[in-house]
């Protein structure tokens, strides 16, 4: 028989916050409420990079790697809150240990009708599903966390730019980089909604010309600092009961300048 | 004279955690001491990307911007840890901030000697610096607070492979990413040279067939997981009495996946 | 009636080699003989970075940018070899453009079996479709080409540090880059074959321990330098009779190094 | 004695067009005109990516790739024409081939006033070395082949958009990258303030207000298309007659969309 070097006795007397894998890639199903409503299957077929941790005590050597992967392949890449609660607790017991965390990122689509011409298309977000789980005390419960992220790609015009020049104003592609516990389910529409209300325009991926000119001039009418998007966002955070903490970051690729400006707010409203 | 739309009074009530720039591409002059004590410059060129933001007040619409590049042009670039508490103070006093946070990136060069022929060249390490100044209450006191980390890549080569396999054993590189507080200065050298001693075997950029044959051989006689990796570079951590925190991770470009296993380490010895 | 700014004359009298979009993320199906085999779905769904241009002639101004966005619309992102011909033809016709070009680069995920345990994981390849169609003089006739190309990691052990070293020998994780110009249809999975068979060894998501012993010593056994890649890759793309041509690249994260050791080969058989 | 596994005869009968390192990291000191002008060094120090290779024969089974690393350190990083034609030649001699080729590419910064304020600061740009020497016959001359390039960020502001739309035009960063070959030496300053002509505008790391306004205006006033950049930037090209050969990619990351626009010209002039 093979011995097992990881279960060996470690005398170095230092417990490991986590040990485990990453950039695993990954194939998966996430629930889709847009695909639901138009009678087609529920759920959407994406890549995660994935990422998966345990607590490791003092006494062993090491971890058993490849139960992380074995534990993923029995879910069938099905993510959502409960399986995410399954797998975080699964792998608590299957690796022995107090602690479990995972992290699964994403692109998310969605289809997106352009705001005059109706023209639909797919708009591309890059999202994020972070959760771990904490044995309490010597009982079977668990302390479960869940954080949903959305990265959505909108546009910032220049108030400064536009209050002080003849004509036009500086506009860019921004980032809004939102994360959010909840106490409730909330779909990654709703936190990209949000995002999208806060900026100066959204961006599209098929525009006709009509739409170029409603983009343009709706963008003009709405300018926005990095500050202003990031407050108006917390407005809008602070005022859904079902967000419990948020921290929201927006960086804006200025088109000025070969650097970006950004604004950050991380909320506990708890 | 111009409007200062950045200075309106912003009446949404909501101060901003962080505001300012980042990805800003600048030249920089560090301390080097292997090149003091070469009778060269004590100073190593290298190119940062730096990011630098201050607290903003509820009451401000936004932040000055250019104040932030005007305040790195002050400096002409020279950064050690007296001139990162300087710029910190400046920044929070030209835009009227109680906070204000700084961090560096860069390549550091270090001249290094073949284990056995004595060749010399250069190896590659990316580092950082991280400060932060915040007033304290409304005397004229601060808290200054700094951050030095290095990123080290190395190699490390599994016990597990090599306990039950009849000859050879997978390694492969592996990055040790090691940020600590100190009492007092310690040198990127310092820190990389803890990191690679952790390792299965640090990684040279020039090597003959008989530093091959020493690294190959080095490497085979020290195996390490990255578990053991990550705990015994805490250990030589916990034995430096100037490192007050420390936070390690380990990540392994595993030879027999696609995908990294990794362990970290964030410990406070305050 | 809005302007057509695109569409108006230019006076420079200077063709553009080719005009497009790029970094557009889209969802696609692609072909997938082995779901087929298995009884699934023939498709698997991916994301794909998508590239798309036309030859713009010396008297417009400009392209009309959001008809490559209606184009890929229309084929709701199936993408095989006779769709890719479909779209390129397709382009040139609404664009009235003599030449188009397209490319698809994407994650592409193969179930694998481990060596001993027969333990079952999905491998991630990141794969990709170039295809062109150009005009034939003034007839209706066009010049179709396509090239398929796979990345594949896999795992290099050095000749040389084995034959030197007393025991072990250093090895790392190296990615093959193949692209291919076929003369009948030739699958993903087989240029991965070709690939995987000329390393040292393939890489595996999910091994169990007796997997890795066998990795392990597979790998032993089949040291190779990248040199010794190329070339076995080589000796197997000219013994098969439907590549009519091959470009074939392969670099080594060596374990030894901070650097990546390459080498390349471009062969035209006709 | 230690094998030369490396030197031993090979029997597959395959030259490789290119084996050598890439993705070393090394400090290099290149040519600066306006350091010059200013009385200071006339080298800039940077940090470069650099790759390095050479033809290998079919008779032999492996190149010696320590001796690129030696080759680099012998020439203590100084990078200019007259030394790259002599490091492609040693390596050429060194490792006894019939070809080599080396490509540097890094950070490069220019001073650069404010149009308005005339504040100054370190613009960023990203530029590249590439050279080959083929040894011609049997006889000792050479064919030495360089390209310089260069990467310049800058603003395109949509002369659509402008012209539908009430107020404001959409705008964006782009990227123009240039490669020329020349027949005279030609400074990366001459190659950057052509890309900037050719844009809509330059961009600056420093921008007082009435900077910003003086900046937003000229952009509105020179709308500009990927295609009239490509095209605009192929003028100014054509009529300099030290440039022999152009290749010109722009690619604009469009504020309205989540994906980039580009355009694309190579020419022959001889």
């Amino acid at each position: 028989m093979m011995k097992d070097v990881q279960g060996e006795r470690d005398l170095r007397n230092i417990p490991i916050d986590r040990v485990g894998v990453r950039n695993v890639h990954y194939p998966i199903l996430v629930m889709d409420p847009c695909a639901c409503t138009r009678g087609e299957s529920p759920e959407q077929s994406t890549i995660a990079t994935v990422s998966m941790s345990v607590h490791l005590p003092r006494e062993y050597r090491g971890t058993h790697m490849s139960r992380f992967i074995e534990t993923l392949e029995e879910y069938h890449g099905k993510i959502s809150p409960a399986t995410l609660q399954a797998i975080t607790r699964r792998l608590r017991e299957r690796l022995e240990a107090s602690e479990s965390t995972l992290r699964f990122d994403f692109p998310y689509f969605v289809r997106k009708r352009a705001p005059v011409s109706g023209s639909e298309s797919f708009m591309h977000y890059e999202v994020s599903l972070e959760a771990s789980s904490r044995k309490v005390g010597l009982t079977s419960q668990e302390d479960f966390d869940m954080i949903v992220g959305v990265g959505v790609p909108v546009q910032t015009l220049c108030p400064c730019s536009r209050e002080i020049s003849e004509h036009g104003a500086h506009n860019q592609r921004a980032i809004v980089s939102l994360r959010v516990r909840c106490s409730g389910l909330v779909w990654f529409e709703e936190l990209i909604r949000m995002a999208e209300e806060s900026a100066s325009s959204p961006l599209f991926t098929l525009l006709k010309r009509e739409d170029e000119k409603y983009v343009t001039e709706h963008a003009y009418e709405n300018p926005k600092f990095v500050e202003d998007v990031v407050r108006d966002l917390a407005l809008l955070l602070d005022s859904e009961p079902r967000i419990m903490w948020y921290a929201v970051s927006v960086a804006s690729s200025e088109s000025i300048h070969n650097h970006d400006a950004f604004a950050e707010i991380v909320r506990d409203k708890r």
